[in-house]
């Protein structure tokens, strides 16, 4: 008998109707001979509803109380469900996030689980329940309650599919999979079968949304294989594991964009030992993320220096860097937020020959001028005008045959 | 230093203003050098929302998830509550029932309190917060939530007043106390300042819905003071307490109607013992209330046993009693449901001179039948014709001269 857990986000749990649909799929699950436990997420928009009430009570509410109120959410999502498996005939229970044993830090609206005690759960399968979990919270040692984070159900079931040593973690969703690229920017776009934990990590801090990077983590961490599909449809999805056959495939797999880019230049920078230091020092300390980082080659012993950060962190970013510009003596700080980011992901393409290479051909070929680069192990970025994204993308997914079926 | 509990029910906190309009009322009992705890209902009209919900998913829902999804409506509040006194400055925090220390049976949906661990209140108070606890709910044994039953935040509120040994417990609601009458039977109705814990029984038994009985009898168990009043307005209250003064006082207070009444009557039972216990054993173990009782004067050995039940249970009833009534051989058994009572509630008036007589006068020259009578210690019952109701309310309201302020 296979251990099963299953997540339902909150397209999926929007109403009767939709609740009815997903103890279906449920029931079909413990049917085929599985133990299953469901994480879901709150219904629709409820989560927006909460935060829009609170707001209007308080402008910034305690971090604490916001948790004691959105984690209600939840709840009424995994009584709701449970009470549809109980109009099936199915034997069931639900629970919050703390009766279901889930141990968080106290670090409220953004909790990090520490442990999970899956005595309650595995009771309640021993006794034949189909066992329907809060997600997105848990409980400090103190006995307050926490949330995850916007979208934290993934990691809650991540979590519980590896506290229990499940055999898949299935993520159900209104997306059909993860997909070549954005289908509304390249309609060619194909759902792939699998991915590379890695990969996926590379696609969703570049901007492609499916899950949360902390999710694909816990995934790798404890090596759960994590299904992604739609609770729509019957479609297969994509599995994203460790599979070794990935290790050596070498093989462009996605095309991810970013359109939250600007960059800063720093120009004549005095080209001596420590300048880089004294720039990104202030940004660390106020906790903006740098990202994309290139120094020119120097002239005349002043080189410039450019970096990319997110949009919305721009303003805040220029105020820190100006003084420490002059300060440091360099001549000019210029920005610009008109950027994007395209990458092509695949597990070991930084160190096969000729990828790059083509990369750089195609957008030359499409009239698009690459403003900066950078590589991982598993992706080659480029920066380019944010009005070229979609050329890019097109030309990118029709170059390394991303819209042709593997093999 | 007095320890002040608070309940606002959920039409005082129904939207953002209201609830706002608590928080100023709680922080000017706190600005006046009282610690407080405040017990809060959910929010207007979401408990009904939430069972209209679940009936929309599963006819017959299970007791226990409906009580795991009814208590996030009482949590939402406590959440918003606390947030409001923080947008005022006021350190408060919002509590849950089960972080509040509230154990009780596991009788899902009725469930009674059994205890209440009141550690983390009392660590809050001494830290100098506003302690918001969730009302009508509780946790058992297992760590299973229940509810305490519709309208239970009261409930809560006494039960913690008794546990936390409070100075008052303010039972804020949208009606300004408690009346001689329903205002909207008799316009002359006056607010009581002042009423017993008994008489307050009586009158809540008597269809009076001010506050739910089992607070009451809380209340009179802790000896706890209870304040009823409006949370929309400043009016004093009525104050339902203990005092002495009242043993002795021997007045009618108020009048109460009841007309959720029908009848019941065996006619022709065979008179010899043992035959209303058949009659009734039926009943009892269906959970049936039997109310008034009459037993008519032994004609040639058989009598008429006539008794009066919740009109809502009439169907039910007649059911169960029309067979035992053929099997003890009576002829015949015939109901009513065309009735309601009316009564006098008075500390003391059973055993002082005049007043049934006084009452039964003023309904003969009203032209009332009186169908059955019954008395308590502190009550005299006419059960009468529906359409007559109005009548002898005010009848009765103006011959004990309830409208005159009180001496």
């Amino acid at each position: 008998m296979a251990l099963i857990v299953q997540k339902y986000g909150g397209s999926s749990v929007a109403d009767a109707d939709r609740i009815r649909n997903v103890a279906r799929r449920i029931a079909a699950t413990a049917d085929a001979g599985n133990q299953v436990v469901v994480v879901v997420s709150a219904m629709g928009k409820t989560t927006d509803g909460l935060i829009e009430l609170a707001g209007q009570i308080n402008e910034s509410p305690r971090e604490r109380e916001m948790d004691l109120l959105l984690s209600t959410g939840e709840v009424v999502s995994s009584a709701l469900v449970t009470m549809a498996l109980h109009a099936m005939g199915r034997p069931a229970i639900g629970l919050t996030g703390w009766q279901a044993g889930i141990r968080t830090d106290s670090l409220h609206r953004r909790a990090r689980i520490l442990d999970i005690d899956t005595s309650r759960i595995t009771e309640e399968l021993q006794q034949g329940n189909i066992v329907i979990v809060a997600g997105f919270q848990g409980m400090t040692e103190e006995n307050d309650i926490t949330t995850l984070g916007r979208g934290a159900s993934d990691t809650t079931a991540v979590a519980m599919a590896g506290a229990l040593h499940a055999e898949q973690c299935h993520i159900y969703t209104d997306v059909a999979g993860v997909y070549t690229t954005d289908p509304r920017i390249e309609p060619n776009a194909r759902k792939l079968t699998e991915i590379s934990y890695d990969e996926m990590l590379e696609l969703a801090s570049l901007g492609a949304k499916v899950m949360h990077n902390r999710s694909v983590e816990l995934g790798a961490i404890f090596n759960v294989p994590i299904l992604v599909a739609s609770s729509f449809s019957d479609e297969p999805g994509t599995l994203i594991h460790g599979g070794a056959q990935m290790e050596v495939r070498n093989k462009v797999r996605a095309i991810a964009t970013d359109t939250n880019v600007a960059k800063i230049t720093v120009l004549g920078v005095p080209d001596r030992p420590g300048i880089a230091a004294q720039v990104f020092a202030p940004l660390a300390e106020a906790g903006l993320s740098v990202d994309v980082i290139v120094q020119n080659a120097s002239v005349e012993s002043a080189t410039d220096l450019t970096f990319t950060v997110a949009k919305t962190d721009l303003q805040k970013a220029i105020a820190l860097v100006r003084p420490v510009a002059k300060e440091i003596g360099a001549r000019d700080c210029v920005a610009s937020d008109q950027l994007a980011k395209v990458s092509i992901v695949g597990t070991g393409i930084q160190n096969a020959p000729g990828y790059a290479a083509r990369m750089f051909e195609t957008l030359y070929r499409s009239g698009i001028n690459i403003e900066m680069i950078t590589t991982s192990e598993i992706a080659i970025t480029c920066v380019v005008a944010a009005d070229h994204v979609q050329k890019a993308v097109q030309a990118l997914h029709a170059a390394f045959e991303l819209d042709k079926p593997e093999a």
